[in-house]
């Protein structure tokens, strides 16, 4: 089955916002086996939403309209659907005094206007809004379903979820596509794809087929694996199976197979091994001890850090001598390592982590330009430093100076390389 | 003149992309008059797509659709638009050419199915692609013009302005959009909402008439102002006039009238005055130190920051004293005042600031529920210090506590309350 997706609301088509109700409506469609073919933004106009629908309702067999069903002139989505099916609307008496008796409980008397939110097509089953006054509206036209919710999530959302439960999945029947997402770090796109391109390939052909989708996002690459099946445990199989050969290939460059950040992850080895960690940040600014403390639960594990930026804080917070960073310059691995052990020692905790580098966009020198970062990772009984050099403006040389020492507390906590 | 944008990509129908070519688009289309009425995501099916663009046709003065010229099978924007329009395609030798050429310049030989991309709707207009091997083509129907762009944003950029300045800007002849953002923290979105309405109310029907947006974004507020007017200059004196009213009328809460975030308010607040600034959070994490150091040249001004997550830290870190932490509590206004004050004074800043509170989902009780952050700003002489109830998850509360720090600071910078 084959939809169309239209979100209604001229303050949508700003260069300030984007339609992001489509992309719920879309994976709950795609679960109960429903495509979506196209996806829209209309603005508050009769005649476009009509010359729109018009054009979908010659190939799509769902089409759900969200937005345009508020009080006032500018709600424009009834008047057109019922223009395009032609339709006669008649005011609704039950849905008139459910909005008059939802005002007079907040002690409220409900405005007049109010009562073209009860203006319903003929033919229209009414979807109950629990969150709000605009009832939706459910209609069908030959084979076409048209559904028509209210634009605000909260309330949006329940109602779609009702709908597509109860009216959609009995009618689809078809097979539902199912998803997991491997997120891998360290590696480039073109690498990833190379090396798993042979694989993936062979499963848009097998029994449950799975599609692959590569995405470089902030310089991390994600696979998004969809599998079509009839259910959701002959999806599950199949793509326990995709993300086992994927693992295998790629093996320590895959750092999460169920969604799960890379905070999280680290977050999820600190707790296990009852490990407490400290930080001495430079040019990642607390970006690092701020993804550390976004796991809820995170006093488990993080006691303390520290940003030296200044050289002085360096030695100051940290004990960095300063003959180090004098011989070495503040942007060397021994400066990271003595970073990394420092906290480590003053915070008394199990592990210590030190980064040090040059954000930019000023700093840069010919021997270490903007990008160059020193990371350490340092327990007891191991310490690994390792320069990288990263590209982009600031905002990502900091985002990649956090993952970076992310991925190599991963990595020592996992004994990986 | 109003025109629909199309994005052709099945890439972009899953759930987790959206098109942002069209904000882009809808920007530039607006300096020059041009209103966007749609916007639509295609998926790659020619039957699909010649549906939506015979809708589109029915009203649009311009079409611009963007991606789907590659040269695979997959990339049917060519035919779609041939065959809604009725028009013949023919390779274009000089198209092959050059696309060869670019293969070989990088030492390549052309495969030959990139010679679908020379592919050429009859009475088409070529536009020049210095970024990639699609050429965008200009096609008339009509009053109405369609465009054709590659997808990735670094080939249609540069492609879309030069159309915009060379063909369309001359054909639209009517007043342009112009916008001005006014950022606002501290108040709520219905207070902001009664104060400037009564105002802004008023500027639609003026003679360079100006249109206001309220959105709300992560707890802050922002107001857009859209004035429509012949060129930039009278849309910039009546946007200056309309923002120095609404500061009039909301005072101190405005942060920002030329869309700088806060942090990069009180970075420039620093700099002029010379002053060094340090941190001590608890439930933030760092995240203010990171905000400050998102600024490029942020070494200026901050020195060093802690997180003092652990009461232990609050005491060897900023010297909090210990039995203070006992008596009120970690989250209290004494030990914030303690951390801002400890931490200006170990680390010789002009000014310091602590932030502890509560960010949940565990560690709440009846008096200091979830959301229960106090926030201290210190100087050598000013101190201030508040208790905040944020609302929201984990996240929300870590920003607010950040933007609550950020915004006493800007206060205490100017010496208002």
């Amino acid at each position: 089955m084959r939809a169309c997706l239209v979100a209604v609301g001229s303050e949508m088509l700003t260069p300030f916002r984007v339609d992001t109700n489509s992309l719920f409506v879309t994976e709950q469609l795609n679960t109960v086996g429903i495509d979506v073919r196209m996806k829209a933004v209309v603005g508050d106009d009769v005649r476009e939403l009509i010359a729109m629908l018009r054009g979908a309702l010659e190939w799509a067999d769902v089409i759900v309209l969200t937005g345009g069903l508020g009080p006032t002139e500018d709600d424009v989505t009834r008047d057109a659907v019922a223009g395009v099916l032609n339709l006669r609307m008649s005011e609704d008496d039950v849905v008139v005094s459910r909005i008059r008796e939802r005002f007079a409980r907040r002690g409220l008397t409900m405005p007049d206007i109010n009562r073209r939110q009860g203006f319903v097509p003929q033919g229209a089953t009414l979807l109950e809004n629990p969150n709000g006054t605009a009832p939706g509206l459910w209609l069908e036209h030959g084979s076409t379903a048209i559904v028509l919710l209210p634009g605000p999530p909260r309330e949006m959302k329940p109602m779609f979820e009702a709908v597509v439960r109860d009216r959609l999945a009995p009618r689809s029947g078809g097979a539902g596509l199912f998803r997991r997402v491997l997120k891998i770090t360290g590696r480039t796109e073109s690498d990833v794809d190379a090396t798993t391109q042979p694989i993936y390939g062979r499963w848009v052909s097998q029994e449950v087929p799975i599609s692959t989708t590569i995405l470089a996002v902030l310089g991390q690459i994600e696979l998004h694996l969809t599998a079509r099946a009839p259910d959701r445990s002959a999806a599950d199989i199949a793509l326990e199976k995709a993300v086992q050969e994927l693992q295998a290939a790629l093996g320590d460059a895959v750092y999460s197979v169920n969604g799960l950040g890379l905070e999280a992850v680290v977050a999820e080895l600190l707790k296990q091994q009852a490990l407490t960690i400290a930080t001495a940040e430079s040019c990642s600014g607390g970006l690092l001890a701020s993804r550390l403390t976004d796991v809820p639960g995170s006093s488990a594990y993080m006691q303390q850090g520290v940003i030296c930026y200044s050289n002085a804080s360096k030695t100051e917070l940290v004990g960095v001598p300063a003959a180090l960073i004098e011989t070495y310059g503040a942007v060397s691995e021994p400066v990271a390592a003595a970073m990394a052990t420092g906290i480590r020692m003053r915070a008394g905790t199990d592990v210590g982590v030190g980064i040090t580098g040059i954000a930019g966009p000023g700093g840069g020198t010919p021997e270490k330009p903007v990008g160059t970062v020193a990371i350490a990772v340092s327990t007891l009984d191991d310490q690994r430093v390792r320069t990288f050099q990263f590209f982009g403006g600031r905002d990502l040389v900091k985002f990649q100076s956090s993952q970076g020492a992310l991925n190599m507390l991963r990595l020592l906590l996992t004994r990986g390389r």
